[in-house]
């Protein structure tokens, strides 16, 4: 499970990105927070798309993107207040599959 | 240690929470997006803050807030690509002693 989030100005590499977060496999938590239980491949091919990017025209020196693996730990302690994101059930269905 | 991200719609609220949670000891490292080593009377205050900001007239139905406990895997694996927080050494400098 990973927790992938950004700080991106540009509209369109912004939107790239999103895009390829969610091809490769992750769902869209919050705006700009995106999780997902991912194999190292589809991390590798997101590193990837992460390395060309960041060497774009349009990459700002202030965009800035984390990785954060997760540990069982946080999943089983998320929690909201207000609106989950959709299909949260869903997500954390597949999650607690995948895990057990 | 603790990440605590959300999308707030109204301004005025979202300034609210991002000065709570800054005052209650976690680090802004992106946008929407806090971290930090807090103990358990700081995320009792946060959570009183966000209870009554959810219930502020102008908190919108479609806003949210993420709060995800976090294990030590996760703080030994982060990674950024781009622009690391500000202070980011100190975070994590921190982060390390407080674990340590």
């Amino acid at each position: 499970m990973h927790l992938i989030s950004y700080d991106i100005q540009n509209d369109g590499l912004r939107l790239k990105l999103s895009k390829a977060l969610i091809r490769y496999g992750l769902h869209r938590v919050q705006y700009s927070v995106f999780m997902g239980d991912i194999r190292d491949r589809a991390l590798h091919k997101i590193k990837m798309v992460l390395n060309q990017l960041s060497k774009d025209k349009n990459w700002s020196v202030d965009d800035s993107v984390m990785i954060l693996p997760l540990h069982q730990y946080s999943e089983d302690h998320i929690s909201f207040v207000g609106k989950p994101p959709s299909r949260w059930d869903e997500i954390s269905g597949e999650i607690h599959t995948l895990i057990l």
